[in-house]
């Protein structure tokens, strides 16, 4: 194995021969509520690496810029090294998490209008909800940027949108982050998995994602398990 | 006196015999931390009367849509009835307060932009922070109205920076809130003072304002005073 370039909470990046490209290993750690709950689920970077597989092989190939260039291993991605921007950009299309228990808006309530935030990727301050002016004043990134990052965001919500009707979930709520590569190009980067992502079953609304583990449900890995197999299925 | 229609922190309104019009009157009571903190400041209803007299006529001359209409005596105002939108509006043209403590930017930093930031009014949720698709997506207000009040607190900030500078303080951030009147036009509403502003002596970088009660200085009384004395010269 190469040099580690960097440990996060669910995947470590190593180094390659070539300055331009790392890879991403997905371990089993699983964290929450800003890593005060800590765990592991069994086999969850062997889910993740697949899921983020495909949903990045099918956001590629509708024209959607990302880091990803191919799976190595069961664990293991090859991707382009990017300059990852400190912002977690997160869609809701239902309310739930932490949009209801801040603003008093019961879970799978329906939305006026689809939500759009961005929160500073900042552990030792909660990564914090932050505005756009927010973003610009402490040179995060620039308008120009945001509206980019915006724009991607939206088309990759309509694409993710549709792909997990098709196979009975809904996409509640999901987490991503851009990264810029050496031509300063903005690329989507880290993963989206149920790790990122809130899905729900359609029928039962069951609950198919990380929240099972940051709300002690059962069957945590049973949940990754079924949207993989309705992913490979659809 | 009438009938009292609402009693808030700092003000109490009352109907008129016009339905169209209320009067405003301004109390001592000062309240920090969403209420935590408890106290009165002497005088404070009749200085935060006089300032707020003196900027509302300031911005309604250089062409501010305002929901005042006259100052009644040494406490109260006449002021035109409208359906406050529940929102704080908050500018910050230099780092301080929730802004520096949330993102970890020391008080006095000059900012890359000015902040616009939007509050959702509500006590038992403590004012959160929210984004313009969070204000529709809950119905609080459309894009198009969150647009005209940027617009509206754009062009107060750029008055009001230069109101005070020219009295030798520094108008580090402000909170306004709006109000519809019965035809649906959206005007600048409730008050503007030190409990509302952080204002700096533009040498010294004194506080002058309700920053002297949150966190305990002496002379908080005085600050006003002398705010209202440079306002009255200047």
């Amino acid at each position: 194995m190469k040099e580690m370039l960097y440990e996060g909470k669910a995947k470590k990046i190593f180094l390659t021969d070539n300055e331009n490209e790392v890879i991403v290993y997905y371990k089993d750690d699983a964290t929450a509520f800003n890593g005060e709950k800590k765990g592991t689920i069994d086999e969850k970077g062997i889910m993740n690496n697949q899921i983020t597989t495909i949903l990045f092989e099918y956001l590629a190939a509708h024209g959607v810029k990302t880091h990803y260039i191919k799976t190595l291993s069961d664990r293991e991605q090859l991707v382009k090294k990017v300059e990852i921007i400190p912002l977690e950009v997160i869609v809701r299309n239902v309310a739930a998490g932490s949009f209801s228990k801040r603003l008093g808006v019961p879970e799978g309530t329906e939305l006026n209008t689809t939500i759009f935030e961005i929160c500073y990727k900042n552990d030792a301050l909660g990564d914090p909800l932050i505005n756009d002016s927010h973003a610009v004043a402490i040179g995060l990134a620039t308008f120009e940027e945001l509206k980019e990052i915006y724009g991607i965001t939206a088309t990759i919500n309509d694409l993710l949108k549709e792909f997990f009707q098709k196979i009975g979930l809904i996409l509640v709520d999901f987490k991503i982050e851009f990264g810029k590569d050496a031509q300063g190009n903005i690329l989507l980067a880290d993963e989206i998995s149920p790790d990122t992502c809130r899905l729900w079953d359609a029928v039962t609304r069951e609950k198919m994602d990380k929240d099972r583990f940051r709300r002690n449900l059962d069957n945590v890995k049973g949940a990754y398990e079924e949207v993989i197999n309705r992913m490979k299925k659809g």
